[in-house]
């Protein structure tokens, strides 16, 4: 067994409480971790698996630790494996439409940087300003714009893996099209850092498109926006963002910032289309609205679609005024949207406990909040994971799935395995076995 | 062992030539299969697998047979496993915008019935109209659309697969989103009937697009062609289509239609935009076009539209009238089109074969066909092989992929194999060997 090494990105730390040790779920981890590796270069990446192959002892990768699910938590004795320095962006090719980065850039930076030769980096989950780009790949993070250009995996092309064992080795290819071999790139993108460490990836970059235009509509029910969502669907139209957001949330923002939504309506739909017929699409979609709701505003002004799209952003911040989130995840076939947010009201009654649901209508993907009054150790109380539990059910009853993109992580895995079923889970786990024989990697997360 | 059961799908063969035991790669096949079943039911794919499973014999997947890299070729003993009875649209969900197929529906059947509806299926190979969504999906077929829409893997959701015991597992979930447990649908996708039988799929449709504008480009040289490629990718305009054609096809097409596309220039580019500013972005193609064009024209009238992708449509024919094709299927860096077609001219030049270039430029995927006279046998002959290897190597040295979208089968395997490396290789070898441990599904096929 190798002692800790003394390199510059190694330290050593000793109390419980180090955010080192916990991401964004809520979760504690139980235990102390082992060692901290702040990673500078991919030669330590693998140094530091390898050490951790020989010693059979677990690696918890992270990188902003801005996960959801309790991914990147690291309990007792384990090794935390810390990307976030790894925050090259090695190449923009504009002609290629490609950029090569290391793990732990900042997904918004890529997207800054991408934006100085007119291209952009379409997921865009909402932790964009301080997530990473191996930390999406993880997660196969998705985002607000996912309705039109699809999750953080329909943007990777390749991917360079650390395994289990140390060895390095490219997964998929540079180029825009490639089926040479099996896609274990995108078998490793939303494995969460159980099948191998990600320490760098060539993603793709698309044209900053060439207008945006932005609506927005309230509804008198939750039926009417979920109407008006369908006829969407079949207007032709394809807007890149589609974002719902119920009364509670309403209510929530009102109280915040003194806005008067909830007054407008019991649901609030904001939509976004993009591309050189962006003011033309904008029109079918406020046609599509205009049929149940209550008042339709759309521009092209980009101050005026701040302020339609401000009440979205409002959303989780004014709810977290209120109290300490549980923040879920679940998604439904479009279909069944209105059916999904009527019955997760019907929870929060049964349970007693206030559920705010917003989330992103284009692909039946909704974002309930529950909060509840935290127990005596300031910790999110068990009724809230009782009515989670009910909306995971719920979910897998309307034809859904407990997570549409933030992961399953340590909080989701019982959920996880009764989604995936008996049979897909064996192979999940002799797959896992293939990739990790000893198991070291990120153990107890992901499935 | 079992006997071949007597169900109504069974048939029984004994001539090497049948139709069952080849594809359309030229590839012959080594025996004679076993015994040929047209399922007509999932049950009776995995009674066939079971059986199979039991006596420890291949099976070969088929759909249409239209694969071109030898993926369905079945050789002595094997079972044949015709899916194109399996050919029901189950479920077509406008709100949704998905449909249920099973696996031996003809790709373009399913998009007629998505059009009824207003929608489109994305991935259109030239195969179109004779393939199959189930062969679509293990080729992970792209098409002329994939600049903008990406290939098959992008619109697959969940696939119904039986896995080589016989047993029937769901992989993937039928919303858009969803990120719980591995991407194991996305794996089987490409995996080219070698990891587990796709029986049905539920797949993404998309509105179809409001407009669309076609541009048509002459070039005096390839370089010339190239940079316009370049000025696309950088212009802010997304084509859906962006086709080159070389001089050696264009004078094949002259030859063959009466045309004098070759007297406009040494390359021919065609573009196409769609949306709701269709028009507005192909003016900003045509000023991309024009700055090393020597002719540009462009047209959002669908008589006018035709006419100009004619040229397209026209090459493989064109190309046949000449003598038996060798098609090849390489991509690379968009930003090294020029020196790949440049060089493969020069492969052409050294081993005195004539190769036509033709490709999706969009995704730097070219389609070399070398036109070698055939040996006394009527096979295509050693020398057209020979420069297929030098087209093969080219593309690695580029930094690209000797597949892009037909598919490795049983033509490419020693390229795959060198294309992705001994770590990787090893990885899909254990992969493998965990959905199919007997090696029974196709052998000999993929990598």
């Amino acid at each position: 067994m190798s002692a800790p090494q003394g390199s510059q990105g190694t330290v050593s730390i000793d109390i419980p409480d180090t955010p080192h040790a916990i991401d964004r779920s809520g979760l504690r981890p139980v235990g102390v971790p082992r060692e901290v590796v702040v990673a500078r270069s991919v030669a330590e990446v693998q140094e530091t698996v390898r050490r951790a192959a020989e010693t059979g002892t677990p690696v918890v990768t992270r990188g902003a630790g801005s996960g959801l699910a309790g991914g990147a938590v690291a309990g007792e004795g384990v090794i935390v494996l810390d990307l976030s320095g790894l925050d090259r962006i090695l190449v923009i090719d504009p002609v290629d439409g490609t950029a090569h980065v290391e793990a732990g850039v900042i997904t918004a930076d890529l997207d800054r940087a991408a934006a100085a030769h007119g291209l952009f980096y379409a997921p865009d989950p909402g932790s964009v300003g301080i997530s990473t780009i191996g930390g999406n790949i993880a997660t196969n993070a998705g985002g607000l714009r996912g309705a039109k250009y699809g999750v953080t995996r329909d943007a990777v092309l390749s991917l360079d893996v650390v395994l289990a064992d140390g060895s390095l080795v490219r997964l998929g290819r540079p180029t825009i099209k490639g089926v040479t071999g099996y896609d274990l790139a995108g078998l490793v993108v939303g494995s969460e850092g159980t099948l191998g460490i990600v320490v760098a990836a060539t993603v793709r970059l698309l044209p900053v498109p060439a207008q945006v235009a932005t609506a927005s509509a309230s509804f008198g029910t939750l039926e009417d926006a979920a109407t008006a969502v369908a006829a969407i669907a079949v207007s032709g139209a394809r807007p890149a963002v589609l974002e719902i957001l119920d009364g509670a949330t309403l209510e929530a923002i009102d109280a915040a910032t003194g806005s008067a939504l909830r007054s407008l309506g019991e649901a609030l739909l904001i939509a976004q289309t993009d591309g050189f017929g962006a003011e033309q699409e904008i029109a079918v979609v406020a046609g599509a609205l205009a049929a149940t709701a209550t008042t339709v505003e759309w521009t092209t002004d980009a101050a005026e679609a701040e302020r339609l799209l401000s009440a979205r952003r409002e959303a989780l911040p004014a709810i977290e005024r209120i109290g300490r989130p549980l923040i879920e995840d679940i998604a439904v076939p479009r279909s069944r949207l209105a059916e999904a947010i009527r019955r997760i009201r019907r929870i929060a009654d049964e349970h007693g406990v206030p559920i705010f649901v917003f989330g992103h209508a284009g692909d039946g993907n909704l974002h309930p909040i529950i909060v509840a009054e935290t127990d005596a150790d300031g910790e999110i109380p068990e009724i809230a994971h009782r009515a989670a539990d009910d909306i995971f059910a719920l979910a897998l009853e309307l034809g859904g799935t407990v997570t549409a993109e933030h992961g399953v992580g340590r909080l989701k895995q019982k959920w996880a395995r009764r989604e995936l079923g008996e049979v897909s889970v064996a192979l999940h786990e002799r797959i896992k076995a293939v990739l990790d024989p000893q198991g070291i990697l990120n153990p107890g997360s992901a499935f």
